[in-house]
């Protein structure tokens, strides 16, 4: 951490800071330039109250040199995580795909649409049984039934499976969900991720809409400071001022998230843009740009799904896809089939 | 609602999103142009599934000509909401200010800070027992016991209280609360909005750090589809990409809510810009702009306040504020003192 | 400038990049903490190449300590810059008004229009005879022969003007200018800047839609370092995910460039929404946030203005404006009238 | 284009307006719904001044329906155009790279980096000959000479070359330039894209940092409404809230130009995240997702490159990344050697 003092800052007023910031155990490095005083802060930084230092009127910056996250930093953990759930290794050389469709639209439903993506190769069933909506009277999902639905499904066709959840309230309901994703809005909804790092369950955590990548890792920090290290990230588009589509996908946030953290990292292609017909050319940019999975909404009739459908492809579109993945994920030396 | 049709829609398939359309209820008008048809959608489209049009490949885009929300909408209730709160009208000529520390820090200390702001002329006490801070790491605030501290102080000084709740498991704590307030970062937490719809106290719903004004007149729609109508609206800065300040006041929505809903509007000038110097101009411009009242972080020692210490001005900057807002507020015929 | 290396950087590459850092003619101050080495930059870092450094892999970071900007700098001209015009002060105690049409429509109308704005209070006239339109099929603009009308409207009036450039090729046409105008989409036209940096005109630099206080400052370093002294910023609200309004006014931009730089700064609240409705609005909260003056758009018959009618008041509207943002700038101490 | 007027307007003036609209040659669908009037307007709407009927106060929306790029768009022609440059087809089947310095150095320099892009496979050399810097204290380019010198590399190593112009002044020095750049700043420089729709070069116009799709390609019909039709779109980043990268690839960009557009479209990967070890998978990402080219910052001493060395690869680098595309490239059916 440094510190930038204002110009002409009377040396009675550094003497009293340097001797307030030292209060919290670190060193201080003083280094007197042409305008500028600043004061570099040497060991355990976690400790120092910003809150004095900025309200100082002699102090003109306050600049971070280490990342605030530390169990999701990969310089303290440089091994990639790998996290195993249902004989299916994310983070490792093969790429994970979930799939399904966008809601549980009843029993019979899931269990079909379970079976269809089972069948073109997905790895995992995806489905929303709470949807988040922005709308109050749109279709809020099947709740508590969705999920049995979904564990129905599991059980005809061996697919481990993906829900979000909305609120602390209903985490007895998850006791038997593979993954436990936590949507995009309630990425920095800190009391639920408290609550799912007292959990072992591996959480897919979704990106904000418009956070960054440093807010994203500290969201995924929580969760590990409560001791759950199986955090799985997504990239899911973020919010820019294109609006031919719903979200614009960050794809160098693969690589980047590759570089700072051990965590995996998968990409939604669907959400990302908002439109079935691009769901193609940025899944394979996904995994061009090195993500370790992709999770895709897929329904055989999205005309008449009832949420999402303009964002969703057919059984027959994913089942070419996951071929045409697998042969770039080759060039890759990694694999989706 | 408007559906947009590709060039060289083949006339079959017209007819057919036509007859499907129609089923929901609603009139159907077709304008055929020179290269697009276009289908108004006449009547009560709030029950058209969407999903089904969107996902049709024949369709090139889709319209909404009518605002989401209902209840928030001031076409539906043309005359200003005034909450009543402690005596108080929010929405009227008098504009409300609310101020405090950003954190409860202790019994003694709240009940300090309650007592300088009454004296300087707050309406309100504002604090923090609940914190939502982007680091786990982060003094998380007291949490029930800061409620009941603020309690003691609203005993001590006769000031009716503003705080923030972070999940539906502690509502109970807060049924001595005047206000309750949602944080930007809770915005879009759709269960807590629900839970809080179902309570009749005074929700204070802070705009989304970078949600438009659309998605958060849809977040009040959720309170008050509850059957809640007391939703009082706080613009508190949105993102943008200047970072001088931590975000941007985004001054022109209080005239623009004023003109959308019948809900009233205040703002928060320490938050939108972080800087404990710009308090004073951001005040006095929503003022200026229409705002029907401000919450302020007040602080005898912001060097060493628990939190925000960077956005927080004292007292005496805070007293001198309120006389030159309530001159300002004069030009406009409204009155703070 | 600090530079921040990697964890577990090997000695001898510290060492080289301390070697060829000092060849710049600066100090290196080195501190080692815990998991990074830093090296504290101190002297004249004007001249510090960045690109070697950025690009050594073992460079984790590069931070700036010192603002970019020097002669619009307010640490190195603490007094405020001052810009007669016509016999106007920009920048002191007086609050200057420019107003006028959109676009120059033709000789008598601008002489009109000028006559208008001058009765209700404008001291200067604002319109475009050069108009950046995002379609090339929308009207252009006079051109040439509209400067020629805007100076006759200034002999018939006595109004001082202020118009629009597009490119150095016109600049002699510009010579009768009172005040010229840098458009928002210009606004990092390095090659004009340069050119105008080369006269001695006042230059009203627009903010760019999505630029940073920062990089506005840089451009009008790019004017000052060219020896003209003489810039105006303009803030004409910002690109941001609202879409209710055309842009965002960025009214904290104010008080922020008087505390960074000693240039004048004034506002244009027509730009900044696109609504004429919200014109007033702005206006007041913009004159509450200490703007130096602002640029109107005032047409008497907006419905048949040749642009940009939706943002534009009438003369009997902006003459009611003039009285109440005086009364607001006294609260200031200051006065429009 | 369609006109929402607000609820409760009066008879006479919906009479009034279509009375007004029909004078622009349209015919006027209407449509009475529950609570607002629609207007449809039916024909040539693009000679419909806007200005009056947003202006006018009972008008709520005004919506279009139609892309506002005539020339640009897909629609008025389906095939893809093609664009032959020095033997290259630029939006066939094989994948163009342009390779270089980010700044031309010297004659030497220039040389020396043409040769090492050619033998690793580059189809076109790039370099900076006038440099757009947010500094005036930056390093400017060679200017004139620089673009003498690259037209020597081409004579020495047959690589067609690509440079930026910055001003139309310098027009006559880009005669045997074989693709004339338009930057990301000037991507609204109006009058510069008229000039160079006068001309018949080809012209490589970046997108701007913060525009959307639909403004590029208005950008793009500025130029192909001038007569040239040989416009090559590069996406190269957009601004957004990341800052670990400088700007965020949007690849999303590509498959959607190619829905809406005839027009080829290339990438910019080093410009894109500003990050050199990021290179090689964004290069891979665009090629998945379907571009017809790349521009990619080389030089074989990137820490001593004039400019932008944090995100320049070397030529070994760069050659095995061109290996790889290629395999990618071949999954689509494509070729990068």
């Amino acid at each position: 951490m440094i510190i930038v003092l204002e110009p002409n800052t009377p040396e009675k007023e550094v003497q009293n800071l340097i001797t307030e910031v030292k209060q919290n155990g670190v060193e201080v490095h003083r280094s007197d330039g042409q305008s500028y005083t600043i004061l570099g802060l040497v060991g355990d930084t976690s400790k120092v109250q910003e809150s004095p230092i900025l309200s100082n009127k002699w102090v003109h910056n306050l600049v971070h040199i280490q990342e605030p996250y530390k169990r999701a930093n990969k310089i303290f953990k440089p091994e990639a995580t790998i996290i195993e759930v249902a004989g299916h290794k994310i983070g490792g050389d093969a790429i994970v795909v979930m799939a399904g469709p966008c809601s549980v639209e009843g029993k019979d439903a899931v269990i079909e649409h379970a079976k269809a993506v089972k069948e073109a190769g997905a790895h995992f069933l995806r489905a929303g049984a709470y949807k988040p909506r922005s709308s109050p009277y749109s279709f809020q999902g099947l709740g508590k039934e969705g999920i049995e639905y979904m564990l129905e499904a599991k059980k005809e066709t061996g697919l481990p499976i993906v829900t979000e959840i909305m609120s602390i309230g209903t985490l007895d309901e998850f006791k038997d969900v593979d993954i436990i994703q936590v949507g995009a809005r309630n990425m920095q909804n800190f009391a639920l991720l408290k609550a799912l790092g007292k959990t072992d369950k591996p959480i897919l955590l979704k990106r904000g809409l418009s956070s960054t990548i440093e807010e994203w890792l500290m969201s995924a920090e929580y969760i590990l400071a409560e001791g759950n290290p199986n955090v799985i990230l997504c990239e899911r588009g973020i919010r820019t001022f294109e609006n031919y589509t719903r979200n614009t996908l960050d794809v160098s946030a693969v690589p980047m998230v590759k570089r700072l953290s051990h965590l995996p990292i998968i990409v939604d292609p669907s959400h990302a843009a908002g439109l079935w017909w691009m769901v193609d050319s940025l899944s394979k940019a996904s995994i061009a740009a090195g993500a370790d999975g992709l999770i895709i909404e897929v329904h055989p009739d999205p005309a008449h799904a009832l949420s999402d459908g303009a964002q969703t492809i057919k059984p027959q579109q994913f089942a070419k896809l996951m071929i045409e993945m697998d042969k770039i994920a080759k060039v890759l030396e990694r694999h989706v089939i």
